[in-house]
């Protein structure tokens, strides 16, 4: 029987429950407690017997956890927290802003490396399962083009983001693919598209009172990164609107390769999600990769790493052995 | 620049000439030739210029290839080959007994590991990409079901175990999913579904001349592993007819898994694949894998491995740089 792995959660929302809950389909994997900037006790976890510590002890190096499963933003949180937790502990984040992953590898790498931890960026489904099933498409058809479709479904980093705009009270946003893009991928002719082409983001805003709905407006959907190169739509709604209207979390889309091999034999491989809760389905990815980061440090690999890195059996409580019997 | 990987291909049927095809969109790669246990004179490569070598030039160590990938079969030509040329060369090949997969690896292991070569066995789509599919599917989503689903499609595997029937001229074994047994996995149920329910096995077979219908029929459907489990039609046809109306080699089919997170979110991951030529995608998975076995052996890791072995990154061509900045 192989040891169980301690788990910290380092920061409780969406994500961080998601991760309380994942961790009781996980037994070989035991929640040592949740460590949260607010006051210990103003924070209702799923399971009252929980453990509730302050950020602080953190840093006093007082958590005895194997890996440290950050649930933090992407936008604030995470470019501070994963390089200076990755200093102490072995961590997962599931840093989402794309074009900033080479500069938060880097800042992760280097602390990591100093000190001996193991850490795992960028887990979750997109970056995560998606990111994957795009290398292999494109390692497996090479004379192809990769289509990643999102949604209809709400994305929290992107939610994040609106809530983060002064003047913003609630917010929702949902990613839209557009059926034209997918009819013509799904018909095989390898169209090129762009991301405006491809997708709409809709914005739902709660305006805190004496707002600027222009000003919020533009700030959003200005917003690098984020909103700037996709037609955005920001929909000013009520705190009862949002509550009522806009609380489950679906979220799901595909990655598609289309490629072609021999003499114009075409091939298609389609990876899909069809996710009821993306804040649970994306803390089940990171607890998966906990796992293979206890196994990565315990090999002596250390450093920041990413799902590139990590080889599928990793991934499973399973032994090798086990594997090769059942599931190849 | 990374060094151009030499690669050798051991048996030139469809699946060896989907190898030679897929190392052209492979320019990391370069061919060194085909190892034949016909006269060499004898067999017409795709690339006229592609040299042919005969196979007793492996054993004898003159050829100078860094990964050979092998492309017999898995009912007589792998369990005997792959141990006897994982002793002298990196290997992979695309053991698909699945029964026996354990086996084989044991068979490869001891003398891999003996010699310091690096294999990698049982690589492909079933198994290969759908193996990876189920493990990942089962550690992302520990509380739901697996169900795998192939075809309509050749099986060259089975095809193959069809024509080393005595009595047996020419044959294709078609995988057929059952129309009813996918309706109700899609409806998220999880129903519990055996084997025999989910497919329907259906051969079409050219008898020798003499040969007697019944006792072939009867040496097909009682064939172990390959068919005993399984309803099994057999339709006698004429070598005309084979060869007009079942010489495309389309497969495909898709790894579900249905899950339930937190309290009662279902989540859902598909992986479908649409083969216009399946033994060119086992080929395209093979060049793949073989990229892989080049750099773990040069990372040292030597004796047998599966897919749930390997990294994705190291599958792609490109590096864990260009990986994170462009597919993350």
């Amino acid at each position: 029987m192989a040891p169980t792995i301690r788990i910290g959660i380092a920061g409780y929302g969406n994500l961080g429950r998601g991760v309380e809950s994942a961790l009781t389909q996980n037994p070989d994997m035991a929640l040592v407690g949740v460590y949260t900037r607010r006051a210990p006790e103003d924070v209702r976890t799923l399971d009252p017997r929980t453990p509730v510590f302050a950020y602080d002890d953190l840093e006093s190096g007082a958590a005895e956890v194997d890996v440290l499963i950050l649930c933090g933003g992407s936008r604030t949180d995470l470019p501070v927290q994963s390089p200076q937790l990755a200093a102490r502990f072995n961590i997962v984040d599931s840093f989402d802003t794309h074009a900033r992953i080479p500069e938060h590898f880097a800042a992760v790498d280097a602390p990591a490396r100093a000190a001996g931890t193991t850490a795992l960026i960028s887990a979750g489904w997109d970056p995560g399962m998606y990111s994957i099933n795009r290398v292999m498409g494109e390692a497996l058809l090479p004379e192809g083009d990769t289509y990643t479709f999102w949604g209809r479904g709400l994305s929290q980093g992107h939610s994040d983001a609106v809530r983060r705009v002064p003047g913003v009270a609630g917010a929702v946003q949902y990613t839209v693919p557009s059926e034209t893009a997918i009819a013509a991928v799904r018909a095989g002719g390898r169209p090129a598209l762009t991301t405006r082409e491809k997708h709409v983001r809709e914005c739902f805003v709660v305006l805190e009172e004496g707002a600027d709905p222009d000003t919020v407006r533009e700030a959003i959907v200005t917003m690098p990164d984020y909103f700037a190169d996709y037609d955005t739509s920001v929909t000013f709604i009520t705190a009862e609107e949002l509550a009522r209207d806009h609380r489950a979390m679906p979220h799901g889309g595909f990655v598609i390769r289309s490629g072609v091999s021999g003499e114009g034999n075409t091939q298609g491989i389609e990876y899909r999600l069809t996710l009821g809760s993306n804040p649970e389905f994306t803390a089940g990815v990171l607890v998966a990769y906990a796992r293979a980061v206890y196994r990565l440090h315990a090999a002596g690999q250390v450093g920041a790493h990413t799902v590139f890195d990590v080889a599928p059996g990793l991934l499973s409580p399973k032994t090798p052995e086990q594997l090769r019997a059942g599931y190849l």
